[in-house]
């Protein structure tokens, strides 16, 4: 089975031999470090690491277990309470489904709406100044659709976050894979640690079988988020963080970032040509980094017909409804490029386009109907689908 | 600083070459899996591992990033719920602090009261039927009075349990440190996995800094909390569970365990003789097994009064209110004995003696009226507390 369907880094693009190294000195130079519990906070050389790379103090940093575990607790220090009373996300259209599957187990209230262009009006309900509320976005190479807000759309979002009273959490993990060109401020630069709780992660950078994700915020909520940390899981694990940590002394993290840009520079385009010739009837924006590409489907073809279609052909795909609530995205999957080295990519998008011709309702009546000519292309590029406009990444 | 204050294992008792070996194989052996994301329900060679030391289905076994995540998970599925009804949670009197912060945190009902003796009439407030409840115990060495449910208490636990309709949590993770005689049959092996969710852990019995404990369980209740693992952490760690697992394939558990049951049964005893020389006032129960002593002070002798003053005498213990609700444990502290080796525990009683002596009220009226023999010894046995009575583990 080739899989564009999971946000993950494939075997290969992970420096095992680097890690093993790494994980022996650590086993053996910190071992009490790095074999006992430590302190909620995380493990102290790799907090003053992170620290001095965004050029914080360490008090700003919280490690934890991966960054959806730091998402979590962010919410739950923002908007949860003893109380009974609902907190509110406002979250990004499209966003992060696990994000959205943490979410939708908590008692908050969810909206959604494309943050940096459609957030216009207040979204708060009249009378509802006194409910916790907070934001969540990943403005740069966005899950699912890898698009990023321009610096207008940051500073919008900004503003809009400030009049509501709302904190906004910045999730960040793709920032450091751009393929070129120059990269955007995050937004916790723009609008300061006051305003913004940015997490962030070396799943995506180093690997993510370590499980070691950050925080950075104002040293207050980080020490409420330590104080949620530590009575969710004790503490994260030392002896991952301490590998983390000697891996990154040893070899610094701009080599392995370099090689992971060239690698996954090679997988978009090559995905994304084979895309053009092979599924014409489909159209995607070109990632400029990050995982994924958002392939726009025609109205005659549903995500989640291509989808069981795709999988009888040995192919997995995210169809794009797991990314919006209350419906939407019925005509759009997200392929990840990173999960497959380029030799199954290329098999991946010819089983794709196979299962997309299969699928096809207007190629099916074609067939049905015993019409020639009955390639997608030969009938010109079809309409796309409403959904699929809705959710422009554009 | 001697530290009798937190639950934890000295460096010492770590096998540190050991698990520095299992480090090295497990990153080069079984690389991919081990750096990679994996499944939420845990790295599947360890899962198997401990299913079949337990003698179920690898499908009754979840592995967490410790313990302490188990308990929460277990916590949010057996009482938690999308709407505004609080659960409610029964624990036993005293209990474990991390589990109580745990709770304080969540929007539930607490109520602790000694589950294995006192708990002959039903706890449930008239009409609430509908109230999602569950039970959380330590039944064996329990943290943080080392005292241990006979069978008769563990069996008027579930059977209250099964007619309140309540599901049982069972934090198990000081089990297999039993000094010697034979074990009792855990609560998940007497009530069965539809009544018992059974949580343990290797930070005990291996090491903490790992963060690998898991869940045995009704194997539906096992896919709830895959779910809710998955939307909170996505994956545990997998490299630190493949080092758990490589660890256990090399050497198995039993060499470990018989070596860190020698060692803590010699600390135990060591600590028992010293309390009785130098601090006849107090009262305890000599462990059977496990980590803890649960000091009973003098009625003239508060917890917080004593902790203050052994802090300046440079040692540190832990109050016993922090394992009760609403009050009480007033007279009693905490101490762990597997976190100092043998001759800082000779220190830390000295310290803690020298301690007790200065913040006694009785011994402070001696010395101010000036009468001589001012020595507890002296002035005979002094009465317990009332809250230390009442705490009695006995």
């Amino acid at each position: 089975m080739i899989n564009f369907g999971r946000g993950v880094p494939s075997a290969d693009l992970i420096d095992v031999a680097g890690l093993a190294q790494a994980a022996g000195a650590a086993s053996t130079a910190n071992a009490d470090a790095s074999f006992g519990y430590g302190s909620p906070a995380g493990y102290q050389p790799l907090r003053e690491w992170i620290a001095a790379r965004h050029g914080v103090d360490a008090g700003s940093v919280l490690v934890t277990p991966g960054a959806m575990q730091a998402v979590a607790l962010a919410v739950d220090l923002l908007v949860g309470g003893e109380d009974d009373t609902a907190g509110e996300v406002l979250v990004d259209r499209p966003t992060y489904d696990m994000v959205l599957r943490a979410l939708a187990a908590r008692p908050v209230t969810v909206r959604q709406l494309a943050l940096g262009r459609e957030w216009v009006e207040p979204v708060a309900a009249p009378g509802a100044a006194a409910v916790r509320r907070c934001v969540y976005a990943v403005p740069t190479f966005r899950n699912p659709d890898g698009a990023t807000m321009a610096l207008p759309e940051r500073e919008l979002l900004l503003e809009r976050a400030a009049l509501e009273g709302s904190a906004v959490i910045e999730d960040d993990p793709y920032q450091e894979l751009r393929f070129d060109g120059p990269a955007l401020p995050p937004l916790w630069r723009l609008g300061g640690l006051e305003q913004v709780v940015h997490v962030s992660s070396f799943s995506k950078t180093v690997c993510p079988g370590l499980r070691v994700g950050y925080v950075i915020a104002d040293e207050t909520r980080i020490e409420g988020l330590i104080a949620a940390a530590n009575r969710t899981y004790i503490t994260p694990s030392m002896f991952a963080q301490a590998v983390v940590h000697r891996y990154l002394l040893d070899g610094g993290l701009d080599a392995p970032l370099q090689r992971m840009r060239t690698e996954l520079a090679a997988r978009a385009e090559l995905l994304c040509e084979l895309l053009s010739e092979q599924l014409p009837q489909a159209r995607f924006e070109r990632p400029q980094g990050g995982y994924f590409v958002w392939l726009r489907l025609p109205s005659t073809l549903t995500a989640s017909t291509l989808a069981a279609a795709a999988q009888r052909h040995g192919v997995v795909v995210a169809p794009g409804s797991g990314f919006l609530v209350d419906g939407g995205g019925e005509h759009c999957v997200r392929l990840c490029f990173a999960a497959e080295p380029p030799n199954r990519i290329a098999e991946g998008v010819r089983r794709l386009a196979a299962a997309a011709r299969e699928a096809d309702t207007r190629e099916a009546d074609t067939r049905e109907s015993g019409a020639p000519g009955g390639s997608q292309q030969a009938a010109g590029r079809p309409q796309l689908g409403e959904e699929a406009v809705l959710a422009d990444p554009a």
